[in-house]
């Protein structure tokens, strides 16, 4: 019998956004895997470290930090390999993943990889949209108003055009893209309903106007723009 | 000193999928607050039932099942006051809420009304969007996709305008829409792509291609559909 594939969503950063089902899993865990980003620390292991116990085998999957597909999807093969090993010998292997599996989540690659030879079980997460909205107490969508999540390398025409047909906005990914997104969402005339936010739940959290946000962001931040939703009172 | 209010996310259904956080702000309350329909059932205290400890006080908010505006509104002023009256009286007050309270949910009702005169706090909560996915084990968005989450209830030219945008949509709260949404989604050749689930994560969920979804739907379901993602292998 071979044992299952599980893709693990463990919410944006504070360990306490994890779920119950999430925390069982990796607490009574034999073997669990992650990415690092080329060879240093693992968001993911860093954000479940409480909740491994000792002896449990890691496989690290050591993404190199390249523009380009090739390296990335050769970690992703020999990754795929150890674990597909560890499944045929019977074992259950616990994928750690930030936020939610599913939501532009690395963890797809290991599911295209792995899920048509073995049983695979997805637990979703927390994402970063609602943890940023609850963190900023912007309510992000209610009744019938549409939400659009874009990636912030997208370009300008897309952004605006996008940003254009929906109450609510989030953007993912901002990072050096920061400049050209707040270009877009002020030629929109918006830029006084936009809020910058990085590392949402983390103690080094940073919640700003889109107006006053640093020209450097890190990767893990947001743009969340809502048009004034109507409070209905 | 008044006390807090927190708006509570309790996730899709399935109580495995409370995060901690939630888990322990429900299990120490001294009082819970939560919507029911009509008088009925509250899918809210259901999906807490087994965190609320002995004498936990409970406010039930009991919203009728109407169209119109006025009465709903009306149930959230008086529940507005008895939660006034227990946060002046120094207690903090756990509010329920399915999936994320500010994705579409009805907390947002009571934080217009007490935000600007309490201490709040918002605890996310997995969405039904991700655990559908999870569900249907269907990527959501990779990379440089968008994502498109819509209201069910929305008119047919909009629906197609904005499904026609995005790489993944997720339309929401289908119920009596299903027809006019299924239509909609045949008409632009993406039938094939598209995945009806209703009741994710909970004991009665039930996954069909959208073509073989039935013509009523109830309330909590959804349709899914991805448009091919890369899987860049």
């Amino acid at each position: 019998m071979s044992g299952t594939l599980y893709g693990v969503g463990l919410g944006p950063g504070d360990p306490d956004l994890i779920t119950l089902k999430a925390a069982r899993l990796i607490s009574t865990a034999g073997v669990i895997a992650y990415p690092t980003l080329a060879g240093g620390e693992s968001f993911a292991r860093a954000i479940a470290a409480n909740l491994i116990a000792p002896g449990t085998r890691e496989i690290r999957i050591d993404v190199p930090m390249t523009p380009a597909r090739a390296p990335a999807q050769q970690a992703y093969d020999v990754a795929a390999k150890d674990i597909a090993n560890a499944l045929e010998a019977g074992e259950n292997v616990i994928c750690l993943c930030e936020g939610d599996p599913f939501f532009y989540g690395s963890f797809m690659y290991l599911f295209a990889r792995l899920s048509d030879r073995f049983e695979t079980e997805i637990i979703p997460g927390v994402t970063s949209v609602t943890a940023c909205a609850a963190r900023t107490k912007m309510p992000l969508v209610a009744r019938n108003e549409r939400l659009t999540i874009l990636p912030g390398p997208l370009p300008e025409d897309e952004l605006t055009a996008r940003i254009e047909g929906a109450e609510s906005v989030a953007i993912m990914k901002v990072g050096r893209h920061l400049s050209k997104i707040r270009n877009v969402i002020d030629g929109l005339g918006l830029i006084d309903q936009a809020t910058y936010i990085e590392r949402a739940s983390l103690p080094e959290e940073r919640i700003s106007p889109l107006a006053q946000a640093p020209d450097n962001a890190p990767y893990f931040s947001m743009i969340l723009l809502t048009k004034g939703a109507d409070p209905w009172l």
